[in-house]
This record gives structure tokens, C-alpha cells and sequence, in this order.
């Protein structure tokens, strides 16, 4: 399944993606949250499309985030070589971990809001997992039993704030609007192989980021074990697991950033494609 | 007011402290949380309280935390001089800003669990920020508008996880039960001078750590403005503004740390005091 959220922010109300068309469950689903992803949510909406008569939603309509606000998004760093290089950083002899504020997600298609005194506004395509049931002291081998599904993300990222501004990354994360999530959440039946999907990203028709997730060096079921070594991740919750090369801080000559105007377009593989129109901060 | 929530893990009530009593209150209110935080809750607590009759609570009982799961814990870093020296670390020219998982959360005299494979837990009391009113770019001179109140918080901290597990602090923060938060929140009325607390642990009897709110780098209006640049803060979010001299790490002439057995328990003026049992994981 397809899992969607529809309507205004803050209002938005649970639906599946079938083709091109959304189709309500509210009826069935309170929202695709921890209770939804921890209990059987996802096996008893799946009985509930397949039995039964859903309303078509009317489109055109605003898209949220794919699920409500998580206990907390984990970002791996520096996860592919590539990206690595670009930004004259040493490959991760184990993942590299932060975290971005959940008061940063905004619906795929939101706008992305330059914050107030950034220069630095940078992008990072991104595949994200969704946790399905909770995981402590998790194996590699039973990881995947742990994952509901995967969705898009972009990464956005103020290369000042996290990097000239005094040490750890999440200053530059948690920005509002900095997590765009979805379209859509694939389940994990969806998607045949997580570790061969083409992701890329455009900004202004442009083509910069054009990776696959073959080339991740820590894989999906590793960096799910691996996070759980630290701390228990909760159903809902999301792990971002890193961008290849192309980032605006790794352009050559030199580096260069998002401005008002500026239309970012990203996708991959399974996942869909979404799009951010850039925007200035206003008071 | 003191906020306390009492009852078994996950199924706490909100409740009231009054001398050394409880009062329930959840005939008026739902949950400590953003939305209690956020619209009037304080306000029309206290009316209900001031106008009605209350039930007292019959103990003992056990405390939860004072606070329904927050969006995002902020911690501050090095933010009193003694304590960045022990740890040879150079004084902050800016806050360091990192975070702590949410899921470590617990009540104040609940155990602190060792994790699987630590060999270097340690300890931190630190006085904690509940913000009370959504706050992004606040000034310094309104920032306390947007403060609720204040709680005591053990900002534990596994030391090898933290520091030589490859970058980025929030792996070694955000263990299960390393953030033992109460035993109440105390509102900004009960608090004279916030900037002048005295705060202290000792390990099995033993004082540690002997500070004062008074010697902070940054002080609370200035971290609550700081970081609200950085991202939003939301009703109920939890900032943690450091921690005094004397942790593990800091040890004379060898560092130490805590093991099964270990009693830790930790004050600030007016915001009382809390006790953890150390004990090992146990799968």
C-alpha cells in the first residue's frame, strides 16, 4: 500500500494512493502514527481496501507528510562515498548519527522557507525508513521485521549554521520546513529491492544528484540494528539514511545555495517525486 | 503551581504537589502536554485549583515524569566554565546545541539502566526549560513569555558512545531512562531568581557536583532566544541548560563511572530532588 495524508496542515486525514488517486480511510484510520505503525494497523487497513468501498478524494489536494509527527527523526551521515568526498569528509568507519526536529516536516509539496540570516540553504535527496514496530538490541537479520515502509526526504540543510556555528549538526537540520516527507509511504511489500533504487534530485530543471541507494555503505538492515543499539526506536518513527554527491556544498568551482525562486524537484525509485518552490523567510 | 504525574509507567495521571501532597487533577485536565502547554492550561488549572475541592492522592506512588512526551529534548553543552575545563574543553563561544531521544524519558526515582556494552554512564544534573508558547526568533527581553516552567532533569551520558563513536553527541544521550525528568515542574511564579539555584549530585551518598545556576555561560532567556533562531520550539519542549563540575568524566586523577548498585541522587532549590537505582540491562 500506498499510505497518504491529505488536506490543510494540521488537519490532515489518512488516505491510501491507488494509480493516481487518493481514496479516504479515515474511516477506518484515527492516523498513521506510533499506535497505527505499533499495533496492527497497517495488516487490518490492508484487509479493509481489499474488502470494502472507499471514497475517491477530489483532486487537486494539498499532500502532508505521510504520517504524523514522529517521537523523533535519526539522520546517518556522510552514508555514501561519493557524498563523503565532496565534502572532504573521511568515509564513516561507523554510521555518523543526528537528529532533525520533527517541528521541521511539512507535506511533500510545501513550500521550503530560506530561515531568517541563512546563506547556506542546501538540499539532500534522502531515503527514509519508517519504523513498524519497536526495536531495542535489535539483530541485523530481524531488522526488516522492524520497518513498515520507506518514504522520500529531502534533507534540507543550513551548511553555516551546522558546520560554522559551534559544533553538532542539529542547528542546521531543524530549521522549520527542512523535512519535507512523502509523497506517499510505501509499505515494504512495495518495493522489491531498497537497496537498488535510483534517487536524484534537480533544482531549477537541473539535474545534480543522480545516486542509488546500491552504493549506501551502511546498508537498511544494518543502520536499523545499529540504532537500536543506542537508543529504542518507536513504530512511526523515521531514520533519513544519508544523501549521495551533488549537494550545493559540494559544487565545484565553488559551492553555492538555494535562493527565493529556486524550484527543487526530487524523486526515487518507487517512492515518487516531490517538489519544494523556494521561499524567503517573512515575519 | 508543581506539576507532578503519578501511576504506573505509561498509564500517569496529571496531578498537582502541594506540601507534600498529591492531588489528582485529571477531572481537568487531560495530559501535561503541547496542548495543555499551548492554550490556557496553566491559567484554568489554577482557577480549578484555587476555586475546588481536590482529591488527595494516597501514597506512596510512583512519579512520572511531569510531562507528557515532548515534540524535542534541547540539551545545551558546556554551559557552566568549571565543567568545560574539567572536560579540557574551551569555552563556548555560542551555545552548543544537541539532542537527547525523547524515548529516554522516565520518572525521577525510576532506575537508571546501564546499556548493553557501556562501560562509561555518567552522570549530569542540569536545570530544565518547559516552554509554555510556541516560540521562533523570540527576543532575549520576551523570551521568558515563553517559558512554563522548570524542571530537574539527570542528563545522563554514556561517554564512549558519545565521544568516540564517531561524531555527534546525541548517540551517547539518548539511552533508555538517561533522562529521569521531576519530580515536578515547578511554574515560573514559584521560582524567585532562576539565575540563582543552587544544584547538586552525589554518587552512594557522596557529593559530586556542587553548583549554581548563578555561574551559567548562557543564561535562560538568551538559550530559549538562541535556539528559537534555529528552529521552533513547542509548547511542553524540554531544553536541559547544562550541567556544573564534577561529572564522571571529570574525575580526579581517573575518570569513573557508574555501575550496578551505584545510588545516584540529585536537587535544585525548589525544584526538589530525585533518586535513580543503577542496574544492569537485562534482556
Amino acid at each position: 500500500m500506498k499510505l497518504v495524508r491529505y488536506g490543510e496542515p494540521g488537519k490532515e486525514k489518512p488516505g491510501i494512493l491507488i494509480g493516481e488517486d487518493i481514496f479516504d480511510v479515515s474511516a477506518h484510520v484515527n492516523e498513521y502514527n506510533e499506535d497505527f505503525f505499533g499495533g496492527d494497523g497497517l495488516a487490518e487497513l490492508k484487509k479493509k481496501v481489499e474488502g470494502g468501498w472507499l471514497e475517491k478524494v477530489e483532486q487537486p489536494i494539498r499532500l502532508g507528510a505521510p504520517l504524523a509527527r514522529p517521537s523523533k527523526i535519526i539522520c546517518v551521515g556522510l552514508n555514501y562515498k561519493d557524498h563523503a568526498a565532496e565534502t572532504n569528509a573521511p568515509i564513516p568507519v561507523e554510521p555518523i548519527l543526528f537528529f532533525k526536529a520533527t517541528s521541521a516536516i511539512v507535506g511533500p509539496n510545501d513550500d521550503l522557507i530560506i530561515p531568517k540570516n541563512s546563506k547556506k540553504t542546501d538540499w539532500e535527496v534522502e531515503l527514509a525508513i519508517v519504523i513498524g514496530k519497536k526495536a531495542s538490541y535489535v539483530e541485523e537479520q530481524d531488522a526488516l521485521n522492524h520497518v513498515a515502509g520507506y518514504v522520500l526526504h529531502n534533507d534540507y540543510s543550513e551548511r553555516e549554521f551546522q558546520l560554522e556555528r559551534n559544533g553538532q549538526w542539529v542547528k542546521g537540520k531543524s530549521c522549520d520546513t527542512f523535512a519535507p516527507l512523502g509523497p506517499f509511504i510505501a509499505t515494504k511489500d512495495e518495493i522489491a529491492d531498497v537497496h537498488n533504487l535510483r534517487l536524484w534530485l534537480k533544482v531549477n530543471g537541473q539535474t545534480l544528484q543522480d545516486g542509488n541507494t546500491s552504493n549506501l555503505i551502511f546498508n537498511i538492515p544494518f543502520v536499523v540494528s545499529y540504532i537500536s543499539q543506542f537508543m529504542t526506536l518507536l513504530p512511526g518513527d523515521v531514520i533519513t539514511t544519508g544523501t549521495p554527491a551533488g549537494v550545493g556544498l559540494g559544487q565545484k568551482p565553488e559551492p553555492w545555495y538555494l535562493k527565493e525562486g529556486d524550484v527543487v524537484e526530487l524523486g526515487i525509485d518507487g517512492l515518487g517525486s516531490s517538489k519544494q518552490h523556494v521561499k524567503s523567510y517573512q515575519a
